[in-house]
């Protein structure tokens, strides 16, 4: 979460402090995903990131909202976590020379990163209703949902042919 | 993943490198979890956390014999994505004054663990399928099951009296 613990006091500043986090997180991802796109091949996962792209732009907006709805301005603190779950994406997207292979472990990367949003968003809505915020929580369930049907379309994609096609590859 | 790249030609080296991955990572976590075990003020979160320790030690030595059924020597490899995720965990656990307050974070924090680790079991399970390694699926599947019973524990946790308590503390 990056937070100045000191800061923090009730559930309400800890509901806050997680928005923060998440905005940071989702603004990280929308600079990650281009590289992505970039390097994935198959045509169904391109077009999985860029979708995914479209979405968490909106997501954005979204947290811009319940910031607004919740009397705070947006902002954003540094999430070392979504950090190095990009970093390990980075590297793994790095130099793979097998492209199907590739795909695969750009699959796995961006199921991690949803993962994450899913835990972190989950965290966040239960907050919310702690705290009688139904209308923060119902936004922010928007999102989950959006999460969980990207997780499950990568799962698809990655038992389907991709990972088939991967298998297919000799060792050199 | 902290992958050298150019070693990963085929998803059996995928799959390798990603056992090295959740390796480095189920150890950071039993050293992490002692920590999150001290802070902890609730008796059902400290018994929860002290019963993932040891599920923790017994997913480990399940990696171990996964290596070993794969002919792979056990080995690590650096995951900047669970050193992220604990370097935030310490943070919140730093020092919120609150203790219900910090049993709320602790929660939160664990459950991004748990995410992580099932987003990864998945894809291994995954993996080792559509590389007939039918024997390391069913072994690593038995860990995944772990972890979402823990996940499941931790959101009951978190939805029950402890932030029902930490939103009873007024800002000071």
């Amino acid at each position: 979460m990056g937070l100045f613990t000191k800061d923090i006091e009730t559930l309400n500043d800890l509901f806050v402090h997680q928005l923060q986090d998440i905005y940071y997180a989702e603004n990280q991802i929308t600079k990650a995903l281009p590289k992505m796109i970039d390097k994935a091949t198959a045509p169904e996962l391109k077009q999985g990131f860029e979708k995914h792209l479209r979405e968490t732009e909106g997501q954005i907006a979204r947290l811009e909202r319940v910031f607004e709805m919740h009397g705070e301005k947006p902002k954003a603190v540094t999430c070392p976590a979504i950090d190095g779950i990009i970093k390990e994406a980075n590297e793994v997207a790095g130099d793979i020379a097998d492209k199907t292979v590739l795909d695969a472990a750009l699959i796995a990367s961006a199921q991690a990163v949803e993962h994450y949003e899913i835990t972190r968003y989950g965290t966040l809505i239960a907050w919310a209703r702690e705290l009688g915020r139904e209308d923060c929580a119902s936004v922010l369930a928007e999102t989950l949902a959006e999460e969980r049907r990207t997780d499950e379309d990568l799962t698809q994609l990655a038992e389907g042919r991709i990972n088939a096609r991967a298998e297919a590859v000799q060792p050199a």
